[in-house]
Order: structure tokens, then C-alpha cells, then sequence
């Protein structure tokens, strides 16, 4: 019966995730999730990639910390007036740092604990209540098998989960959604010793999938809380389970240290 | 008869384009791209919005050198021993560049005429003919534009057309697919000026949506040249004509060049 069909391409669907409630700290969000996807017909179902914003993430794991509370080191202090912030939020940025890459034009881009490059270490005060900053994850990877181990308990489906949060990059305008943290899936897919039709090694050999699925995410997240994660739902997906590690490129292969 | 059905959540399909034929230079890609969306039951339908690789776009606009061609410069000649790369292969990247950025471990990060910063200027050897290689388009919006006018013309579907390249990212391993070319759609969503339910400006403000639904698209895409387009169907995309220009950040606020 399948001579003459028309050929089946390659497709996959992204869907917001409506109608989770606002998060506080120890909350079950595996739970919210799986139960807004519910409400809107379209309940989690395995082999789903389920891409969750790092904010509800960070607010359930209480990764939360009362600006009222920090007492900024001079080091802070004197970068502070340089940057023209808040003494106290540059503390906080440096705790959450190992290095600081850059510091200039009122920007402080540094090197978390993690091992990724961002702008403020990924402390964020939008979304959290006032004189209240929210921090990355405190390790992301975890929090992603933890969503995905607690989905599989709460309704039974096998997904895979992206923690994401949006970072800028050098030279492009505007900030991309990328992958943080994984549970279930490779973050990259290489090409390395495939061959292009004419023979020739391919040059683009090593795709940064995660990062795009991230991102692909984004456009039905809501800035504002109301659309905090998403599901990709039909791609097929490379099993892996070394979290977010081959994402982070080597320093000593890094131009731009 | 709406009270009480299920909430409708943002949501949007990515679809690949198989069946594309091989490209020479004086193809019409929009036709190639239009028919055989069609032969698989997903043509081409106002509103979407179409991604296609930078590739075919450069075969069809004839931006191949061939290098047997080329007579490298001293400076290309000198480069090419560093780099332990082809001097010719040198040439024409320098050709395409109007600043060297980073040349180190064997690799060479440009600026393009264009403006985008990137691994041999878009130069590359992959799925082209053998002691050939292909330049990025000589003004990628005018390509996109181009499409998006034929495709018009051809089906009467007025869809958004975005020409992407896969580029590598300083801090982050792998590639992703980005915009170099644009036309009817705004490439960035600003969220300058709007506040969380705090009352706090939002921070991360500026969004790259263009970058990410060209990486959106990269997973249905075939890096053998076999699927060298998708839409992205059912996404309301806001309209612009300024191009991809919005995407390039102003050197002057660039920490990394």
C-alpha cells in the first residue's frame, strides 16, 4: 500500500506548556508540568524532549538569595562603581563565578562554576520577588535527571529533558536559548568521518543539537513566567547520558578566553 | 462551544524538504524547493516560514571558485604554513574577509564582508565539487528576498524566508545553525521597556528569534545535501523587512572582537 505515497519527511512539533503555577521553593515542578500539559491535551508522552526554562528550575531548588542579606567584599564594592550595579548583585555574580572573563560598557561576563561563559553568571532578577535574585542551578545536569526521573514516576512516560536558559554570544546581536542542563539525550550529533557525495570529509562535523533544540523551544516560551517549558515532540533523539559535559568547549582549544 | 474545551497552547510544526535536486549554477531553488514540498504532501503555504541552507543558495548563484584557479598571495602563502592549511583554500577566504579575528590551532576565524564573524569566512569544501569550494551568498538578504519573491510568484504563498549557515561559537562545542540572510520577517523580539509581575524590567531583552528558528530547523536538515531546507509552519512570526542586519552587533559594543 505504500507504492505511490507521498514521501514521509523528517518533522517534529514544538508546544508551549500553558498554566503552570507560579513556583516556590521545594515545589514539585515535574509535577506542575506534567499535570499543565494534562490540561491542555497534550500530556507527556515518551520519547518526548521536554525543554524547561532554568527560572523554575533555580525557584523550585531555592536557589534564591536576598540582596538584603549580602554584604558585598570590597573586590565587589570597587567593581561595582566601575560597572554602575548594585555592589551587592556584583557579590553574589562573583560567588557564582570562577573567573571573569569580561568586565566592560556596564557588562560583567564570567566563567561560572560550571563552566559556562554568560553574562552575570547567570544571576537574573526578573521573575523573582523584589530585592531577590535567582541563580543557576546548582548543577544543572541533576536537575534535569531529577525532572525527567520524577516525570517517569508521576505518569509513566520515558522523556528526555533540557534545562535551558537564554545567554548572548560575541558578535551576534540579541540572546539564544541553549541547553544548561541534560537528562536522556547526546547533546551533540558528529558527522566526523562521514563523507560528503564527492568524497570529501565534511567540515561541519560536529552539531551542537542540544543547543538548537533550546532554542527551538524559545519562541513559545513566555518571558514573563506564563510559558515556563516546552515540549519537542517526533524528532528522534540520540540516547546519551553525559549530561551537558561535551558542550562546554575545552579552554585549551578556546580562541576566545 | 468553546467553555470548557482545553486551553490552546502556542505550537508550531518544523518540517524538512526532501527530494530537492542536485543544484547547478542558474537554478531555480525556488522552484526545486516548492515542487518538492509539494510531491511530499507539505507545500508551501502563506505564513510559513522557510529556512534554506546557504548552500544551495550559493550553488544556484554561482559562488564557486575553483581552486586550481587561484594564485595565493605572499600573505595567503605565509598563513597557509601556520595554519598547515591549502594556500589557495587561504586566498579566497582572505578574499572574503575584511578582518582576521583569530588564527590559531589551525583555524581561522574572519569577518566577513557581510559582517559575520565566523570559522574560513563561510568557506567550505563539503558537498561541492571536488577542488571546488563555496562562498557564502554575496548579499544573503538579497537572497532571501529573492526567494521569498519567486516563491510567491511561483505558488502565490507569501512566506518568510530565512538563509542559514551552521557557525561555531566561542565557549560552547559544536555548531549551530544561524541567519545570515532575511526577508519578511523581524530577525530579533524586543522585550525592551516590559516588566515581570514584580515591576522589574525584564533583563534578558533582547531575542535572537531569527538565529533561533534557523536552529530550529538544523535537526530536520540533512548535512549531506539531501534535505537542504524546512518550514516552520504555524509560528506567527512579526514582519520585517530590515534583513538580518539587526542580528550583527555594533563592534563598538562587542567585548570580543
Amino acid at each position: 500500500m505504500r507504492s505511490g505515497s507521498a514521501p514521509s519527511p523528517p518533522r517534529y512539533e514544538v508546544i508551549g506548556i500553558e498554566g503552570v503555577p507560579e513556583v516556590k521553593p521545594g515545589d514539585d515542578i515535574a509535577r506542575f508540568i506534567a499535570e499543565a500539559a494534562g490540561r491542555q491535551s497534550t500530556p507527556l508522552a515518551g520519547g518526548d524532549l521536554l525543554v524547561v526554562g532554568q527560572k523554575i528550575v533555580s525557584k523550585a531548588e531555592g536557589r534564591l538569595v536576598r540582596l538584603a542579606d549580602v554584604t558585598p567584599s570590597p573586590v565587589a564594592e570597587a567593581m561595582a562603581v566601575g560597572l554602575g550595579r548594585d555592589p551587592r548583585l556584583v557579590e553574589v555574580i562573583l560567588r557564582e563565578s570562577r573567573r571573569v572573563v569580561r568586565m566592560d560598557q556596564g557588562v560583567l561576563i564570567t566563567e561560572t562554576h560550571h563552566g559556562w561563559v554568560c553574562a552575570n553568571a547567570g544571576v537574573d532578577q526578573s521573575n523573582v520577588e523584589r530585592d531577590c535574585v535567582a541563580l543557576l542551578p546548582e548543577d544543572p545536569d541533576r536537575s534535569a535527571r531529577a525532572l525527567r526521573d520524577r516525570i517517569r514516576t508521576l505518569t509513566g512516560a520515558d522523556v528526555c529533558v533540557i534545562v535551558a536558559d537564554t545567554f548572548g554570544r560575541p558578535w551576534r546581536e540579541g540572546l539564544t536559548n541553549v541547553a544548561i542542563g541534560l537528562a536522556g539525550l547526546a547533546p551533540v550529533r558528529s558527522y566526523l568521518g562521514e563523507r560528503d557525495p564527492a568524497g570529501r570529509p565534511l567540515q561541519a562535523t560536529i552539531l551542537a543539537v542540544a543547543d538548537e533544540l533550546a532554542a527551538a523551544a524559545e519562541p513559545v516560551m513566555g518571558k514573563l513566567d506564563r510559558i515556563p517549558a516546552a515540549i519537542v515532540r517526533g524528532l528522534p533523539l540520540v540516547p546519551g547520558e553525559e549530561g551537558s559535559k561535551p558542550l562546554l568547549r575545552d579552554p585549551a582549544r578556546d580562541l576566545f578566553r
